[in-house]
């Protein structure tokens, strides 16, 4: 850390900080210029924020140079993660694509949302149960029957299956269903969820609050690393900016700066980023050629019947392009696409 | 709503739309232009949305011009409610302060607390004993065990209490303590939170959300609302801009907006929004003139050793100006300071 | 400034930074920490920045902890300053009202434009010759013609004149009709323009960008006191947020903000910042309240045919409702509403 | 155009709203709902934006359907443009490479740097003679005598040159050296230049402001393009967020967006948007994959003494990986490499 000290502070003001930095067992370093002096701390940044360095007479500024996330830092662990989901692998060498509806709505539709999905080269299923909507009035998810129609399409096609949980009470029971528990964007501080899903023995996908600085984003992470849960997959899918032409501004850059701070893989909703059909194949290019670990993507059979978010779904045009980039685009980024843990699910004939 | 079609849109398009519109039980308008051709519905928003009209062919935009929210609306309830909290009014008439320390550290601390926002005009106390962090190395609050300094603390004082709570399991117990129970900046749009305090039975005050547009604070107070709990107060805390001079933008002008869009009380917070003591004064008298119902402030009695947000909490001097405006400004704007339910508690030698 | 090292810094990249600040006649602290160096320089900002520290191998970040502007500055100049136009005094002691049409259509329009400001309070006139229009097919202004009618419309009324300048080519033929030169929103970074009114001999009303950061608004203030020029007055009209119920969001605490950095008076546009006529009154009596020198406010005789902005141009009840405020809130903030300089213009029967 | 009255607007307040818009030559729908009455506008959306509507008794909002540009918009001009710049293409079909420093400091530094430039696959040379800083102490460019040294450096490699242009009264000198003028963010709504640049017969890059709208993006093309000048690049450079790690945040999807909405073709400005040299690759890459019509890099032979944005001009290392990627990448998405008009520069051994 480092104080700085206005103009007028005495160097009483000065000597009280070095004090209190002192008292605390830190070190401090007093730099004087000819306008103003700086202090540099030395020591252990959690106590120095216990100081209130800020609220001393004369100091203008204290500046903090360290990050406020340590487990899931690259710091001192320099090589990017690779978590595994029901078998299939998340980071660096593969490129992983999780697809399904936004929301479950009956076994038919997500039966067939899956074999879309794998027709993309999908290796896991998303499908929502519990859905976080901005209007009461909206629909809201078909709750644990809806959990039981992904267990049974991972059953038939082989996937396995990542889904939101918005209750900090649901916690196991979404668990028992799930090989992956999604943390939606809206949820992304809400930390007593955090730390349930840090004690619940599974990898837990994290989506970017969509005002989350990248920092803050880390240390949503770091409370669910807390708990002793390090299986961790961070999740951009665009922020708000002041740009209206789409539902949200995926940051693009936000994969590479995140790979660099933390080990942890990154993935990239194009889905949900864009919120438009027209956007969905070239943020996915985009998403692959920064360097994404992975996608996260809408199919829908029927997307003018679905119950959320029916504009972004892709169309059966849309998937084949998708699979044909699956097969030439990764390489380019010295990646494989990940296979589905069990290839017995054929896609059927027709889809 | 309003269904713009595209200059390429055929009449067939149209008429689908018109259809699927009928179909649902609305009435659909067609206004043909020069180079677009627009579509105006009549009927049921929430069953126009469920059938995606914007991913019928030829649509460009799918515009809705009412609200998304209707309990909490002025449209159909025009007067501004008064909500009373342990016989304290907050609405229009009068002037209501909230104040106390950001998070609650001892009995000692708050109860000196609690008495400095007596003394600066405060019917209402706040403590926080369950702290959402953007850290979790951050002080995470004394938990129940604060709950109980607090009830205490107002038994001596005769102050009501607000207090957060952030998981929905705890609705309950918290409820047992408070007089209303605080939803916070980051969980106002967490819905499972949301709908439990919905269904306590006390009163709520709800946060906006950093990042929350006005639309959506007031939907999440509709999530509230549809429980069964009218007894909702607004509080605007600052929104997240691209300026860091301050640590979050206070959007001022959202109080009138508010104020005309929903029928329940705003407040505003004006420690939080800026950050910085220094500001805490210039804003608490232009929340006043702007119109705000009530205020809430963070007084500590030793901000140096406040273990949480010191940096903004007022001394004693700042006291003593809130004092003198609070028996000067309110009158100008046709309010009455709001009174404390009990006035036995008096303020010791000292203080 | 500060020079943060990575954590994996070698001993020679400190010394290389070192090395460079001393070539350059700076000083050099090193502090070592667990995890970290920081090297503390002390010396000329401007000599530093051209280092490009942050180009050096083992350089996390550099952080600059001087303000860049040094005129404007309260540092070297503690005492607010009174900038006068036409004998107006706008600073502290005073509450100054320039009130006028946003944009200038005819001389009837324009006088009783100016005639309606005077009732509001109003000691100088503003209005828009040149008009700055996102869309090339919306109104661009009278150009000089205007600035005749602002003229004639003064010599009647007695209100000096306040106009806006867009081209730096055109500045001296403004300069020869205003009392102060008006540089509006989108030109707040045209510096070739800055430079110009730099050098105009007129004092200048410089708005701020509605995305630009405190700093960078002071910054552009001292692009203008750079070429001589120090009367220069800013102008707060709301900065660009994801919010959309208002044109802008009015970030209200950057009036204190800004007296504290700048010695500069700082004035609001209750106008311009909400785009609504229903915000005008109850920001106008925020901005008072936060402490700010003067307001501008938009005024026209029918805002209904208005060729710019009539969608927030006052009514004549509103009007009486400022110059009742006028009388009652300046007191309470230790101010006085400024005159006009020449009191010859009465106000016609029937305005 | 469609208006949409309040609840409360009577019958009368709807015809007048029907009266004024067919005086205005217009034709105006009425749809009655249930608690709202809207009315669809036919006709000229310029002459309808005169009348004011918003202002009219019980209109709630007034919503315009077509956008605000006509010779940009792709609505009447399908085919994507390709425009020439001294020979070279950019547009659908190539992908073409703009380098170069950021700032002309000497005839050495700007020959070597385009050496680089064409090492990397560039087929342009930029550099900026005139230097729009934030700041008045930052360095502000050679003027003229980098224009000349840019001309030398075009006689000796071959390569076209782009350069910026800050002030109207400069653009025929600039234009006389340049074969493309550049408008840069800060300036994009500088009207005067932008109409300056329409009529001064040279092609113009036109970035982006950091906070500007695609809407009022294409707007401000729409200003060069109603001076009869077509020949319009627009540039992505990132937009201002609330996210700091970042100097902007590269709007990615803006680059499909705008390629929708308008003929003009769209390239990206790795360099400037994130700020950051390990960004730059990345970037470039998404960049592509999104899409784009070309890049526009900063290159500088020595990044460590560069007097301007040193931090984010690209290494030696860089060059060769960029220069490996325009081979592979641009066949993917079905363009070819833009080769620069004159191959006689070779590149000295050393470069």
């Amino acid at each position: 850390m480092v104080v700085v000290m206005t103009p007028e502070a005495t160097p009483a003001d000065v000597e009280a900080v070095v004090n209190l930095v002192q008292s605390a067992g830190g070190q401090a370093f007093v730099s004087r210029g000819l306008t103003r002096t700086i202090v540099g701390l030395v020591g252990d940044v959690a106590d120095f924020e216990a100081l209130n360095l800020g609220s001393l007479a004369g100091v203008l500024q204290v500046i903090r140079v360290s990050v406020p996330f340590k487990l899931v830092s690259r710091e001192h662990h320099a090589a990017r993660s690779v978590i595994r989901v029901g078998g299939v692998p998340i980071g660096p060498g593969t490129l992983t694509v999780i697809a399904g509806p936004c929301a479950v709505e009956s076994p038919e539709q997500t039966l067939q949302a899956a074999w879309m999905a794998k027709s993309a080269g999908a290796s896991m299923l998303r499908g929502g149960a519990f859905k976080p909507r901005t209007s009461p009035y909206s629909y809201q998810g078909m709750g644990e029957d809806g959990l039981r129609i992904l267990a049974d399409v991972r059953s038939e096609t082989g996937l396995p299956v990542v889904t939101e949980v918005i209750d900090p009470g649901h916690v196991d029971m979404v668990a028992s269903y799930a090989d992956m528990l999604q943390i939606g964007a809206r949820n992304m501080q809400n930390f007593a969820l955090l730390q349930a899903v840090g004690s619940a023995g599974k990898p837990v996908l994290l989506k970017r609050g969509f005002s989350a600085t990248i920092e803050e984003w880390l240390s949503a992470a770091e409370y669910i690393a807390q708990r002793g849960n390090l299986d961790i997959v961070l999740c951009e899918r665009g922020i708000r900016t002041f740009e209206t032409a789409t539902r949200n501004t995926l940051d693009i850059s936000a994969v590479p700066v995140v790979q660099r701070l933390s080990h942890l893989p990154v993935i990239v909703d194009p889905s949900h980023s864009g919120g438009r059909r027209d956007l969905v194949l070239p943020l996915t290019r985009a998403a692959i050629a920064v360097g994404a670990d992975g996608l996260i993507i809408d199919v829908h059979p029927a997307p003018k019947t679905a119950l959320c978010d029916g504009d972004q779904a892709l169309t059966e045009t849309d998937i084949r392009e998708i699979s044909d980039m699956m097969a030439s685009w990764p390489p380019l980024m010295g990646r494989m696409l990940a296979a589905s843990p069990d290839e017995v699910g054929h896609v059927p004939a027709g889809v």
